[in-house]
């Protein structure tokens, strides 16, 4: 019998965290492409531009004009999925016609003042004023909301549709699926085996090590055993903490630094100001905060969907939707093409 | 207190097939768009090209010459994800490395010998042998393996690299993530409640209304209540049917014709080539096949990306991917705006 090997071989892998399965089919890289090319992405985005919502001083769609901030910029959502004040669609009818309601705020942090910059080309001090700004708006909305999911969807190919460097903030009254899932999985692993999945999964990454892209004093990054997105990363604390606000300062410099690396690999693969949405998860607050969830330890996800260059993605479409995800290359290759690109930002050489 | 009203009011819904919840916020349709406007969409591909490995009397990429076929002609995929003969990857050595054997078998299945039809173009005896060729390829795959999954991945935007009419068939031996939620959900309702779920909330449908896009004899087409795409649909049959195999003739005829009708009135809805991905789910075959499935009832899904124009689509990106699923108009208003489009496609008066 041939002996299997990961990169040759299909396969399919458990993501305990998610409860999900991924199919592997490494040999699937060798394909050619013929379909869907993504437009060349915009190369210069001028620094300032007085008409665009998301800068200094300019007019937003309610009429509000922004302050000349000089760091981060927090402000609500002038077109938000979620409103603090939606009546309720009371009691369902029908086991099959379930309705609950949903109340929440959506906000917009600006990272930066200039239109032109994004993380990796920020310095770390000003990253480091972006993980403070997390830390704050989680501390604020938790207060009364369980759930406050803070996202980056970075570039118009994942539905970003304003340049300037940006994530935004939607606190809900309700536990959204994916934070139910990971909920349940933790909660599971810590009664059956006496810890944090995220904090044993760590640890073996670390003793495993071929799945690692970045290891620093505080933090790891590493593509996820399970992962679905061709170049998927997963960032995680060392240390054992449940949420963004109980960083301490050492560990919030380090986090700055860590993702100034990753992030600056990320565009270095492609040479381009690589897309991806990201996203902090950690555990649920609200009236509940004060509840015991030991069995959360704070994460963040990076999706990039680039899969061979920066303008062919990978799709996930008919089977993924219908069936499973798929992915084309294994996370160990993903890994180290990560761990092998340099530091340093292939345009800061060129400027 | 203001009441409650879902066109105006966010809330969340429920997905009992596949135990999911999704944001339904419809007051976001007004939000400017100025993000990523997809590019417009080829519309003229020349009814033959001899270069093109879908064609027939074209070479494939493994060298073999495809015959003049003259109705739909089945083939292995030359780039399979899934082969017959993947060693296993063994036992697990830790829980939250868990990897398993996946093997299987992905066919493409040509729908027509022109390039410059799509199904909604086609006659409904054209349909008709499409639907033969789909359940005779569901018993010959099923015989060996527990799922067979046809999906089509239709336009440039849902990764579809080939623009000839045409699905694909991945039949695999496991139970894919999805099929899994299906059957667990399905299974379940049908021991609480002595009915399949689909029977009853296709009976609930055609009894509430408002989200029926189509009916005819034998088959319905409704936006499920917990629809995550713009214009999603489901495609049902009346009678408790668990297989394509098991439609009788004139179950096969009538599902053409409203087949015709549904995308017909997705092309009518931006006159475009709608693009989607679709695909068939019903009950679990291979060597388990003759267990009880009655549970299980036939459908089909279409998930089509566009929801403002045909170069504005939604995007599941950020909260989508990191929280939930979030929709931008209510099933009921998507339902109502199919509904209201004309069974006759746009270009057939102009030809
Ligand atoms: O097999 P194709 O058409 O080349 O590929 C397309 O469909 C597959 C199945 O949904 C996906 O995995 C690919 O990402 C997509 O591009
Ligand atoms: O709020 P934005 O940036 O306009 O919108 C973007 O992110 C949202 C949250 O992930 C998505 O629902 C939208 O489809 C996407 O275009």
């Amino acid at each position: 019998a041939t002996t299997f090997r990961a990169s040759e071989h299909q396969h399919i892998r458990y993501n305990p965290l998610q409860d999900e399965w991924v199919l592997v089919s490494a040999h699937r890289m060798k394909r050619p492409w013929q379909g869907q090319v993504e437009p060349p992405l915009l190369t210069t985005v001028p620094r300032h531009d007085p008409h665009n919502p998301l800068c200094p001083g300019a007019t937003r769609a309610n009429g509000e004009v922004n302050p000349h901030y000089e760091g981060t910029f927090l402000f609500d959502n002038d077109f938000p999925a979620l409103r603090p004040d939606a009546p309720s669609p009371g009691p369902s009818d029908h086991p099959l016609f379930q309705a609950e309601a949903a109340r929440g705020v959506c906000k917009v942090m600006c990272f930066h003042p200039w239109s032109d910059v994004t993380l990796p080309l920020m310095s770390v001090p000003e990253i480091r004023a972006v993980v403070d700004a997390w830390a704050s708006v989680t501390e604020d909305l938790g207060a009364q909301y369980p759930w406050v999911q803070i996202f980056e969807n970075k570039g118009a190919m994942m539905g970003c549709s304003n340049p300037h460097p940006h994530c935004q903030v939607w606190a809900s009254s309700f536990l959204p699926d994916v934070a139910q899932h990971e909920e349940r999985s933790q909660r599971a692993y810590q009664s059956q085996h006496g810890e944090p999945l995220l904090m044993e999964y760590g640890r073996q990454e670390l003793l495993r090590k071929d799945r690692l892209v970045l290891t620093s004093e505080h933090w790891l990054v590493l593509v996820p055993f399970w992962a679905v997105w061709p170049f998927q990363t997963l960032l995680l604390p060392r240390r054992h903490v449940r949420r963004l606000p109980e960083l301490t300062p050492a560990e919030r410099d380090d986090l700055a630094s860590i993702m100034k690396k990753l992030l600056t690999k990320y565009d270095n693969l492609f040479e381009t100001s690589f897309p991806y949405s990201m996203g902090w998860h950690g555990a649920p607050m609200g009236s509940e905060a004060g509840a015991n969830w030991d069995h959360w330890q704070l994460h963040a996800h990076y999706y990039p969907p680039l899969l061979r260059s920066a303008t062919v993605r990978k799709f996930m479409v008919g089977y993924e939707m219908l069936a499973q995800a798929q992915r084309d290359l294994t996370p160990e290759q993903a890994a180290e093409r990560l761990r092998a690109l340099p530091e340093v930002h292939y345009r800061l050489g060129q400027d």
